[in-house]
């Protein structure tokens, strides 16, 4: 069969507010090859993905995505890493082509799986999917007795593993800094997990970063997330060396596997995080979790979206027992929560197992999606390129 | 002053042919702060790089560019790099905003030197603009005796550099490629100058460039370009420990100063090429030059579009006499000739030197401009975000 539809969605909240929370849009991927119809979702900044797979050709290394996609041959798990290599050749100077591909390759996985009847993590070749512990994700308090309460309530509400990230932390004095981790750390209780994302806020600077360190070893931080800028591997490599028991953890950026890769070999993290949404889907995402297996690095995914964008997020590592973290979108906006008519929810120990289901095991609530659906249009030249399409099973 | 305008407009060649041409579009940006205009440039998918300009915000780190662009304060040289700094944080999940910021960036460096009545480079902190040698890039020929005579004809032309690459070069049998080799060697002479571009030809496989080496070391070129993906830096380093005096180049696709220190770090090479269309403009390129310079690989720049690309392009390694290649577009399209008033062309020597007018030296020719512009228009949810402005001065 062949791909004979690809259709892009751009839903969102009616509002967007200016802060760190990515479930306030989507964009919703439709892929039709036979009878057949595959789900899958990008991140982040929807029209600029439609721009990119509908854009004229600038030269034969920089074509619109869809060129490499529609009209392609389906018919196996292989043809999904072709039809990426293609989009990577064809649109090489084509900087957003990667999120779009994105959303496209998990929908065709989605989409072969309902072919063939199985989940897609054994089409990746696993055998079972195992259980993931997922971490409740929230922003330090203003104060420390806030961050406190933040973490009893996570802890109430059966969580094991909390990060704590953003807020002031970082910004402020050492002490209060480490007032802010020990706060945590008494919330979530002894035996809780605990994370740390500094979300870059020290962008190369090893000497704002490495006095922070004690705090985080006194209270048994897992690990510290993203205290430099991505590409600051030499700065990474350094406060790895120095962290001890804390191990560094970053890769949400990563737009392909290679600067996943990249930060295994040269960055010194322990985990790598990685979203489907953005490095090109679930080909390339499992790629980097071989990678990091083979080199003693923990796999874990980044979602802040859908519970389609969860279960595509989660498919590259289900087999992979060990790497038993899963970020897990806490208090998502609506659109995200009622786009999807099932849900990952955890289990009475708490823990989250991705469905047997075929494909990514999701339905898009399309009754749902309509009432978030944004119209767009865009005319180059006086001809019309992409106006929102009807939303169809 | 502050930033009152930014504008765009798309301009292409009728026809768009799926050749390796990058001058057949581009996208012009125009900036204006008090009384002072200047003139940028995006490499690649105009119509991409728009949306992201102009994109609805996703949340706190997917806003559009001109929220970090519009407003803001234009006084001294540090302006433009903290203006980056801003896109670069408020836009780190918006992966096409490097791209965008490129032309930006470039024309709030033409609108300072139009301030200050001096030359980008001197902004920069050179002295003077050292002469530049341009190599003529060429495609190989379909044959070895195509490839000699467009070697020949390249120096009867009056360059002494000249770069082949693509066309049937890595495909074929080893001794066809060595064939084509010693063709181009031949036509330049042997007192010329020759590069190789593989185009990335070769994937990740050292195998398969190997072999290749021995012709390229007994036609004494000077680089192999691009062997590999750009991300395949375990294969680049691996290459670059066997390949003598041939030393190998890349760095076209980074898209930030990180990237192209990673090649440098890691991936072996010795001739870094960085456009300052897509890696964020001047100030990240001048960056790469320092960096490189420090750790004695050669800067050159990448530019296959206009002559207002072209001094961009070479601005930041001005000063720099050691780095001494420039990349020089050799048969560009009508609509990158003709979009300037002023060319850089080659001095009797067959040198190229940036000129000594201000900012990049450069005025667009806006009647040329109207005969090439795309209308475009950009609508969600009912509100036109864009539409093609009027083309002023």
């Amino acid at each position: 069969m062949k791909i004979e539809a690809v259709d892009f969605y751009y839903l969102s909240m009616p509002e967007i507010l200016d802060i760190g929370d990515g479930s306030q849009d989507l964009l919703l991927v439709r892929v039709q090859a036979g009878p057949h119809v595959g789900w899958g979702e990008c991140e982040a900044s929807p029209l600029t993905s439609i721009a990119s797979f509908v854009c004229p050709m600038s030269h034969s290394a920089c074509k619109p995505v869809r060129d490499s996609v529609l009209g392609q041959r389906l018919e196996a798990v292989e043809d999904i890493g072709r039809i990426g290599d293609l989009v990577r050749a064809n649109s090489l100077d084509l900087l957003q082509a990667d999120h779009t591909l994105s959303g496209i390759d998990i929908a065709l996985w989605d989409l072969l799986g309902k072919r063939f009847d199985e989940p897609v993590y054994r089409l990746l070749g696993f055998r079972r999917a195992f259980p993931k512990r997922p971490y409740a994700s929230m922003l330090f308090g203003d104060t420390p007795e806030e961050t406190r309460e933040k973490g009893k309530r996570a802890r109430a509400a059966g969580y094991r593993v909390a990060k704590f990230g953003w807020g002031p932390y970082g910004t402020g004095s050492l002490d209060a800094d480490a007032a802010q981790v020990h706060a945590a750390r008494e919330g979530i209780g002894p035996d809780g997990i605990l994370l740390v994302d500094a979300g870059t806020i020290w962008g190369e600077k090893i000497a704002a970063a490495a006095p922070r360190l004690d705090a985080l070893q006194e209270c048994a931080a897992t690990w510290l997330e993203e205290p430099f800028t991505s590409g600051a591997f030499a700065a990474y490599r350094t406060l790895a060396e120095m962290s001890g028991s804390v191990r560094l953890a970053g890769g949400e950026g990563a737009h392909n596997a290679a600067m996943a890769m990249h930060l295994i070999d040269h960055a010194g993290i322990g985990y790598v995080q990685i979203d489907a949404g953005r490095i090109g889907g679930i080909t390339p995402a499992k790629r980097v979790a071989d990678y990091a297996r083979a080199r003693g690095v923990t796999y874990v995914n980044h979602t802040f979206t859908s519970h389609l964008a969860l279960s595509a997020s989660l498919q590259p590592y289900a087999g992979y027992a060990e790497d038993d973290f899963c970020e897990y979108p806490v208090e998502p906006k609506a659109l995200a929560v009622e786009i999807t008519k099932e849900h990952l929810l955890p289990e009475a120990n708490g823990q989250i197992t991705l469905p047997e289901r075929p494909g990514l095991g999701m339905t898009p609530d399309l009754a749902a999606a309509k009432r978030y659906l944004v119209e767009t249009e865009i005319t180059v030249a006086g001809k019309v390129l992409y106006r929102t399409p009807e939303l169809a099973e």
